[in-house]
């Protein structure tokens, strides 16, 4: 998509783009992002919510009774951050060392999902964070889904900034004695532990791996 | 410290305090956090800034050519949130799953570091992101400092939020087929790459092991 005058990319613009595939590969991979609002003195607040994508949408859900989703609900002006780090670029200086990361910053105001699409999108909500759960769920209450609020933010006006790769340094820098690279950071989940009540013969989630890409948890 | 009326918890306030001694663990690990500001249209934005502790303020750097750095130095009214998954909480029921986190929201404005201490301070950057790297690296030139902008956020106005521990479910839901219970997210370093310049015998980085906690890298 194109970019909006809000959009435009400032500084080091060759590492960022509005292309929709890296905003999905992004959101594909994300549990969790930072959502940007003004409360009600007037200063910016950011809070972490989950995520889900949900085609051309993002979604987060929360109580009916939290602050943050009872402003966004409203229509206020927000902005959805979500960042991966990818790894630490260890230069031999600390000017040129930095971070390998891709970051979508979606800008807009969410909308209130009601109605069947409310169930529907808590069902995206919950597979993506817990893949294949929810059909394997104790199903929710109708007091369950009315004390929920799912809320949505078109992925319409947004822009991407990633950097890959490795340290990119002066070549005088190459023979200063330090070892230089990446240093690739993983996310993965480590050994699960078990809810008192589960009986020894129900299968566990599945094995740990590392968080990311289709079908992870 | 107290609440200000800004940092007074809402709901689900039982998770939350104003312990600085929380706020202190939290960015002992935390390599990164989301900085929130309003834009020039009035609408909030939301960026990624790779962070460090330095006593009672939290440090970021930049390029003294980037529009966030510029505006945070103006004197922005600014928020830096830092947030740690710990863990996925598995429940029974979709409304019961949950995660486990901890979670900083800082506001105030940042002030710029300037003079000898802006050097010390980027040592404190340095060490944190990559501990111990600052005294083997090439020393940053005059000019490398003079392009680099770093910026302080006192630990003035925060608050802590954080959830741990398993399902806390209903008792009838125990009974459903399926496992329950936390599976931890585990953040750490994967297999270092080394630059095509590095010879065989300059050793490499510490080896891989988990982000987070005093002297990781």
């Amino acid at each position: 998509m194109d970019a909006t005058p809000r959009t435009t990319l400032g500084r080091k613009a060759d590492r960022g783009s509005h292309d929709r595939l890296a905003a999905d590969a992004i959101l594909a991979e994300a549990l969790v992002g930072h959502v940007g609002l003004i409360d009600a003195t007037g200063a910016p607040v950011v809070l972490p919510v989950a995520i889900a994508p949900d085609g051309d949408r993002v979604l987060i859900h929360g109580s009916t009774g939290a602050r943050l989703f009872r402003t966004l609900a409203g229509g206020a002006p927000a902005c959805l951050t979500v960042t991966l780090l990818d790894g630490l670029v260890l230069a031999r200086s600390a000017f040129e060392s930095s971070m390998d990361y891709r970051s979508l910053v979606v800008l807009g105001a969410f909308i209130e999902v009601v109605g069947e699409d409310k169930v529907r999108a808590l069902r995206v909500l919950t597979d993506h964070l817990t893949p294949g759960r929810w059909d394997a769920l104790r199903p929710m209450t109708a007091k369950e889904v009315a004390a929920t609020m799912v809320l949505a933010l078109p992925l319409a006006e947004f822009s991407v900034k990633a950097r890959t790769g490795g340290t990119d340094e002066p070549v005088e820098d190459r023979d200063w004695p330090i070892w230089a690279g990446q240093l690739p950071v993983v996310v993965g989940t480590g050994t699960p532990i078990r809810e008192p009540g589960v009986p020894d013969d129900v299968p566990g989630p599945l094995a740990p791996r590392a968080l990311g890409g289709p079908g992870a948890l």
